[in-house]
C-alpha cells in the first residue's frame, strides 16, 4: 500500500514535472516568446512595419488566448490563486478542476506568456498543479477507495500548489513556504515534508533540463548574481534598506488597490451596459494595444527598457555592477541587458523611474485582462526596478561606498533591485516567504538581514493597508473566506461565542409535523436545519439539509400535488387543448434535457397517455430536482427511493380521484400537513463541532479554518442556544466597515456540499409551494367550519 | 490596544534577545570557554599538568552545572525540546516554565558549553525561549486578561521557540521552520509570520552585536564559506549526494538508538541500586573523564582534532580546499584550523573517520548527562565530518574533478561537508530545514539541490527506521504525546473511529441515583464522566469531571459523616477531653487558614459553641479539598455554597442526632445514596467536540493534534455510542507494537486543567470512602430485612 501511495506520488510528479518543464523550454512557448523578436528584428529598417509587428502580435495571441480560454472554460482565466484558496478552505468548485480547464489554462497560458504583456506564470501554475493533483487523483481513486478520501484530497491540492509554485520559480523551499502563506491558515507539518519533496524533484528535473539543453553549464540559479562573499553590505545601508521596505508596503497596498479598483469598473461596465460583456475579446485588445504601443522601443519604450522581457529585465536589474555613476551613465558597453536602461542622453534615475511607475500601472491593468495570468511576477520586477532605483541613489549619494578596517566597499545598487523586489511581491501577497524565493533564484543568500527587514517592515504597512491582492480578489469574486486573525484584530480576542452567535435558530423537532417542515422552509435561507428532541428540551441531535426536508414534504404532498394538477389540467384542456399539448412537449424535451434519469419512466409514460404529462412534470420535478443533489451521498438513493416507487399506483388511481374537487385536495393536504414526520428515511448528519458560549473568538476561528467549517451549533449542556456562521465570524473580525463585496452570500455556501443544486432554487420551490397555498386560501378558510 | 500587542512583543525580543545574544558573546561565556584553552597553553612544556588541567576542568564545569540544576530545578537538565513539544500539544507542566528553572537553565547551560563537551545549545535555547515567553505572559496578564487567554498563551510559545532556535544558529528563516517541524504537528500561518519578525529581530541584534564588538567587519552568516559561485558543483556528483544523504539516515536512526539505549540504561540503574541516584555528579564526571582524556590533543585527540571547539571544527570542516591529493595529505601551512586533522605520518582519512566514529558515540553518551545539552549541534558536526570524509574520498577517486564544455573544475570536500552536516541533523531530528539552516550559517545557497535532496532522503531513511530523537525522548520520560501520521502509516487511512473507540463508556444519567454516582467513581480511571440523558435515550448532555462527582457525592454523605464524627468525638471525649480540645482549637486555625470565605461562618459558632468545631472539621474539609481545585473556574463558587448554608440548621440538630448508632447512620447513608442526584450547583462541562462514527482515523488525528484533546466522544445523532482518547489512537496508529514506554499514563492528562488536583488524590479519596463502606458491610446486610 505505501508503495502504491509512493508510486502515486512519483507519477504526478513526473506529470508535473513534464509539464512546467514542457512549458519552459517546450519548442512551441520559445517559438512564441521569440517569435516577436525574431520578426521585430527583422523588421529593422521599416519603423511603421516595426510597429505594426509589435503590436498585432501581442493583440492576436492575447485575443487568442481570451478567446480560446472563453471558449472551452471560462474559470481558467485569471490568476486561479483565489480559487485554490478557496478549494482548500473546503468549498467545492469542480469547473475549476475539471480537465477542460487544464488544457484551456495551459493554451491560454502559453499564448499569454509569449504576447510579452507583464503577466506573470505563478498564480496560472498553483491552479495548474492543483488541477493535476485533481485529475491524478481521480485517476487514482480507481486503485482504491482511499484516494477519494476528502481530506486526502485537500492535502494533495495543498501539495500541488506547492509544486506549483516551486517549479515556477526552481525555488523549492521558497515555493513552497510561499504556496502555504498563500493558501493556508494552518497547515501541516506533513504537508510541508510533501511540498519539500515534491518541489524539490519539480526544481530538480527543470534545472537538470537545462543543464542537457546545455542552456546552463551545471544546476544553478535561475538568475545567478555574483554579490560580494565577504561584505555585501554595511550595516549603515540598514535604514536605507528598510525605508525601500516600508516604501514597497505602500506601493503594495496601493497595487492590490489600483487593481481592485480596474477590476469592479469592469465588472460594473459588464453589468451594466452588456457592451464589453458581449464583445468580450475588445477589453484585452484595448489592453494590449495600449501597453505594446507605449512599451514600443523605437518610441517611448525606449526610455523604460521595453525591448527586455521579464527575465532578461530581472537579469539585468539584478546586475553586480553600478549604472549611475555622479547621476551621469558610464561604460554603457559590454553590459549586456543593462545597456537598455542607459540612454546618452537620458538619466539612469529617469529610465529606471518610467520603468517604475509604467510598469506599476500597466501590471495593475494587464492582470485584469480575462486570459490566465499571474501577478507575482510583474510585480517582482517592478519591485526589482524600484529597488535598483533606490541603489544607484545611494551609489551615487556615497560615490566613495562604505568604509570600514581601512576598506572601502562601493555600494551594490543589485543588493538594493533584490530587496526591493522581495518587499514588494511580499507586500502584494502579503507573504514573508518571497525573501526566501528570491534566495533561492538568484542563488546567494548574502543579503539576508536587508532583505528579511524589508519584507518584513512592507508585510507590516501593507497588512495594515488592505488586504492581499489574492484576498481582494476573492472579495471581490465573492468567494467565501474566513478573513485572517492578523495583526490589529487584537481587541478582537475578547469576544466570545456568545457576542457573536445568532441566537434564532431554524430548528425541527423529533415529533414536529408536515406543518412545521413547511414553515422551517419558507423562513430562512440556511442550508440546513438544527433537529432537536423537543422544543422544551432543546437538546440537538443533529441537522438535516433542507434539501433532505423538501423530500419529505414533497413525499407527503406530492400525490395531493399532482392530483390536483390533474384537475388544473382538465380545467385548461376544455380551453385550449393545441397550445397545451405543444408546450407539454416542449417542456417534457426540456425535461428529458435536464433531468436524465427521470426520462425512462417519462418516455414510457407519454406513448400512452401524452396529456398527462404536463401536470405531471411539476410534481415529478421536483422532487427531481431534490434529488440531483443528494445524489452522490450514500445514503440519498435509499431516502428518495419511495415517490418513485409510488408512482405507479399513483396512475392508476387517477381515474378514481380524479374527480376531487379543489377542497378536498386541500383539505386532504392540510391533513396530511399535520401528520407527524417520519424521520426514518431521512439522512439525518451528526453534529461534530459545538461551541460553547464562552468560548473565545481565537479559538473559534482556529476550528473553523482547520475544519473548513460555515456554521456551527452553540450548545449548552446539550440545548442548542444559537449558530456560528462564517458571516457571524465576518461580523465579529470585520466589525461593520467595509464589506461591501466581502459579504459571503449563502448561496455559494451550497458549494461546499459536492453536487447540490444552489440553495435559490431552493427558495423558489418554497416559494412556489407558499403560492399555491396562498391561493388556496379561500378554501381553507373554511375548513375550520368543518 | 494593538500599540500594547506590539509592545509586547518589542518587549519580549529585547528580552529574548539580551539573553541570547549575553549568552553568545558575555565575558562570562566567554571566560569560560577559552579559560580551557589559555590554561591547556600556558602549561605547554608539562604534559601530565596539561592533562590534568584538559581533564579537570571539564569535570568540574559539568559537575557544578549538574549540581547546580540539580539544587535549583531539575527540570532544566536535559535538552527541553520534548517538554516544550509536549507542552505546545496542551499539557501543563508548570515546573518546566518557572523562574527557577529559566535561571538554573542559563548557569547550567553556559557552564555546560564551556567545558567544552560535545553538547549543544539549541535545545535549551527552545526552552530558554518558551521560558521567556511564559515569564512575559505572566508580566503581561499584569496588564489586561487577553494574555491569559490559553490559545494565546500556546501560540506565544510557539514564536518563542521559533525565536530560541533562530537566534541560536542566527537563521531566522532555518530556526523558525525547524522549530516548526520539530515541534508542531500543525501550525497557523499567523505563528510563523511572528516568529519570522522575533527570529530576525533576534538575529539581527545577534550579529550587530558582533560587528560593534569588531570580530565581524559586517552582517554576514555565522560560518562563511566560500564555494564556486559559476559551478558548485557537477550533475555527476549528486549520485555521491545521495549516497551520503541515505548513509547519514542510517546514522541519524542508529544515533537516535544509542542514545536511546543508553538513557534507558542509565535510568534502569538508577531505579535498580540507587547509586547512581544518590551520587548524582557521579556519572556526568565519570562521561567528562572518558570524553576529555580520549580528546586530550597530545594523546589519542591528535588523530581527531581534539582541541577543537566545535565552531572551530565546523569553520575547518567547511574549508573551501582539498585537503588530500591522492590519498596523501599536503600543504598544511597557512591553514588554519584545518590543520588539526592534517598531520604528517597519518592519512587525512584516518584522522577524518576516527573524528566521525569517536565523536558519534561520545555525542550520544554526552547528551545523557544531567546537565542542560543540546543534540543538534554535534549532530551536525558528526555529519559535517562524515561528510567532508566523503567529499575527501571523492577528491581522491577524481584527482581531476568535473569537466563540462572543456574546464575542469576540482571537486569541493567542503560541500560534501555541508551536505553531511544537514543530512545528519535532519536525519536525527526528522526535518528537512536543517537545508534551510545549513544555507543562513554558511552564508551560501548554491548547494541547495544536494543539500535538499541528501536531507529528503537521509529523512525517509531515519523515519523509516526509527522515532526522532526527540519523539525518542519523549516515549522514554512517559509524556503524552500523539504519534504522526507519516509515512508509512498510509493503510491506517482505511480506519475509521467506529474501528477503534471505546465502546464501553463510563456515564452517569441525569436522574441517577447517587449509588450510580458512587459506583462509576469505583469503576473508571478517567478524568471526566460523560453525562446523558437517559439511560434509554443515551443523548449525550456534557461531560462532569471526576472531582465534581467527589464533591457531590461527599456533599450528600458529609452530613451523616460528620454526625458519626460527633458520635465519635462524644466517646473520646469521656476518655481525654483536654487533648481533644486542644486539637479541634488548632484544626479550626488551620481550617480558616486553608479555606478563607468560610471563617466568617466559623468563627460567628466558635465563640457560642466551641467544642463541636473539632467533629466539623472534617466535614468541612473534604469539601474545601475538592474546591481547591476547583477553585480558578468561574462557576465553582456558586457551586459549593451550599454546604456551608446547611451548617446553622445542622449544628441545631446536634443534640438531636447525637445519639445515632453506627448502623442507623449507615441506614441513613444508604437511604441517601438511593437518593437522586441533584446537578444544579454541579459544574457540567460541555463537549464541543463530538465525533461520528464513519470518520476517518485522519480527520480524527487532525481534531485531536489542532485542538490538543485528551478524549473525544462519539455520538450517533445525539445518541453516546463510544468514546476515543489518545490511547486508543495510539493504538489505532502504531498497532499493539513497541510502545512500551510510549503509553499515556492518564495521570498526566490531569495536568491538562489548571490547578486540578491529580487524579491520585481522587482514587485516595473514592478509596476512602469504599473502605469506609467495606467496614460498614455487617450493618448493610441487616438493612433488608427492615
Amino acid at each position: 500500500m505505501q508503495t502504491l501511495f509512493l508510486t502515486v506520488f512519483i507519477l504526478y510528479f513526473a506529470l508535473l514535472d513534464i509539464l512546467d518543464c514542457g512549458l519552459h523550454v517546450c519548442p512551441c512557448f520559445v517559438c512564441v516568446s521569440t517569435g516577436l523578436m525574431w520578426i521585430y528584428n527583422s523588421l529593422d529598417s521599416y519603423v511603421f512595419l516595426q510597429y505594426l509587428a509589435w503590436v498585432i502580435y501581442p493583440v492576436l495571441l492575447i485575443c487568442f488566448s481570451a478567446g480560446f480560454v472563453q471558449f472551452l472554460a471560462p474559470p481558467a482565466a485569471g490568476s486561479g490563486i483565489p480559487e485554490m484558496k478557496a478549494i482548500l478552505r473546503g468549498v467545492v468548485m469542480k469547473e475549476y478542476l475539471s480537465l477542460k480547464t487544464f488544457v484551456a489554462k495551459i493554451i491560454g497560458l502559453t499564448t499569454a506568456l509569449g504576447s510579452g504583456m507583464p503577466l506573470g506564470k505563478e498564480g496560472p501554475f498553483v491552479h495548474l498543479g492543483g488541477l493535476c493533483g485533481a485529475v491524478l487523483m481521480r485517476f487514482m481513486s480507481l486503485f482504491g477507495e482511499i484516494y477519494e478520501n476528502d481530506s486526502r484530497y485537500i492535502e494533495m491540492l495543498a501539495v500541488a500548489c506547492a509544486v506549483g509554485v516551486g517549479s515556477c520559480f526552481a525555488a523549492p523551499i521558497g515555493g513552497v513556504l510561499f504556496s502555504i502563506e498563500i493558501t493556508s491558515q494552518l497547515f501541516s507539518v506533513r504537508s510541508y515534508w510533501r511540498g519539500i519533496f515534491a518541489a524539490t524533484i519539480g526544481a530538480f528535473i527543470f534545472r537538470v533540463l537545462a543543464v542537457w539543453n546545455t542552456d546552463a553549464e551545471t544546476v544553478t540559479a535561475l538568475l545567478r548574481t555574483s554579490f560580494r562573499l565577504d561584505f555585501p553590505f554595511g550595516l549603515q545601508e540598514l535604514p536605507a534598506f528598510g525605508a525601500l521596505g516600508i516604501a514597497c508596503g505602500f506601493g503594495g497596498a496601493l497595487f492590490v488597490y489600483l487593481n481592485g479598483l480596474i477590476v469592479r469598473f469592469i465588472k460594473k461596465q459588464k453589468a451594466n451596459n452588456g457592451f464589453l460583456m458581449k464583445k468580450h475579446l475588445l477589453y484585452p485588445a484595448l489592453v494590449t494595444l495600449l501597453i505594446s504601443t507605449l512599451t514600443f522601443p523605437p518610441g517611448f519604450g525606449q526610455f523604460m527598457a521595453g525591448k527586455l522581457n521579464m527575465m532578461e529585465t530581472m537579469e539585468a536589474l539584478l546586475d553586480n555592477r553600478t549604472w549611475a555613476k555622479q547621476g551621469i551613465a558610464e561604460e554603457a558597453e559590454h553590459m549586456g541587458h543593462s545597456e537598455a536602461w542607459i540612454i546618452p542622453q537620458v538619466n539612469v534615475f529617469v529610465t529606471l523611474g518610467l520603468f517604475t511607475f509604467m510598469k506599476f500601472w500597466m501590471s495593475a491593468l494587464a492582470t485584469t485582462m480575462p486570459v490566465p495570468y499571474g501577478s507575482f511576477m510583474p510585480v517582482f520586477v517592478i519591485g526589482a526596478g524600484f529597488g535598483r532605483l533606490v541603489g544607484e541613489g545611494m551609489a551615487t549619494w556615497f560615490p566613495d561606498g562604505i568604509h570600514t578596517n581601512g576598506t572601502s566597499y562601493p555600494i551594490v545598487p543589485g543588493g538594493y533591485a533584490a530587496v526591493g523586489a522581495a518587499a514588494l511581491s511580499g507586500a502584494v501577497s502579503h507573504s514573508v516567504s518571497t525573501a526566501v524565493i528570491v534566495f533561492e533564484m538568484t542563488g546567494q543568500i548574502t543579503h539576508i538581514l536587508p532583505i528579511i527587514i524589508a519584507v518584513i517592515l512592507a508585510n507590516i504597512v501593507a497588512q495594515s493597508l488592505s488586504p492581499s491582492l489574492y484576498d481582494s480578489l476573492i472579495r471581490i469574486k465573492k468567494l467565501p473566506y474566513l478573513p485572517e486573525l492578523g495583526w490589529g484584530h487584537h481587541e478582537k480576542h475578547d469576544k466570545h461565542v456568545e457576542d457573536m452567535m445568532e441566537r434564532d435558530v431554524r430548528y425541527i423537532t423529533l415529533n414536529c409535523s408536515y406543518r412545521d417542515l413547511y414553515n422551517v422552509l419558507l423562513k430562512g435561507h440556511d442550508n440546513t436545519v438544527a433537529l432537536v428532541e423537543s422544543a422544551e428540551s432543546m437538546i440537538l441531535l443533529g441537522s438535516i439539509e433542507l434539501a433532505q426536508l423538501q423530500a419529505l414534504l414533497s413525499l407527503q404532498l406530492g400525490r395531493p400535488l399532482r392530483l390536483e394538477n390533474i384537475r388544473e389540467r382538465a380545467v385548461e384542456d376544455k380551453k385550449c387543448p393545441l397550445v397545451v399539448s405543444n408546450s407539454s412537449e416542449n417542456s417534457s424535451h426540456r425535461a428529458s434535457q435536464e433531468v436524465r434519469f427521470q426520462i425512462s419512466e417519462d418516455s414510457s409514460l407519454s406513448p400512452t397517455r401524452p396529456v398527462p404529462q404536463k401536470p405531471l412534470k411539476p410534481a415529478l420535478k421536483r422532487p427531481s430536482v431534490v434529488e440531483q443533489p443528494t445524489g452522490p451521498h450514500d445514503h440519498s438513493g435509499i431516502a428518495f427511493k419511495n415517490p418513485y416507487g409510488t408512482i405507479p399506483d399513483l396512475e392508476d388511481n387517477v381515474d378514481v380521484e380524479d374527480d376531487m374537487s379543489i377542497r378536498e385536495i386541500t383539505e386532504l393536504e392540510e391533513k396530511q400537513l399535520d401528520e407527524k414526520v417520519n424521520f426514518n428515511n431521512c439522512k439525518i448528519k451528526d453534529v461534530t463541532i459545538q461551541l460553547v458560549e464562552r468560548m473565545s473568538l481565537h479559538k473559534t476561528h482556529t476550528i473553523f479554518s482547520v475544519l473548513g467549517l460555515d456554521h456551527a451549533y452553540v450548545t449548552s449542556i446539550g440545548r442548542l442556544v444559537g449558530v456560528v456562521s462564517i458571516k457571524e465570524l465576518h461580523k465579529a473580525i470585520e466589525g461593520s466597515v467595509k464589506v461591501e463585496g466581502a459579504k459571503v452570500r449563502p448561496a455559494l455556501a451550497s458549494f461546499r456540499d459536492k453536487g447540490k443544486i444552489s440553495s435559490k432554487n431552493e427558495t423558489i420551490d418554497v416559494h412556489k409551494l407558499r403560492d399555491r397555498l396562498r391561493s388556496m386560501q379561500l378554501p381553507r378558510e373554511h375548513t375550520p367550519s368543518e
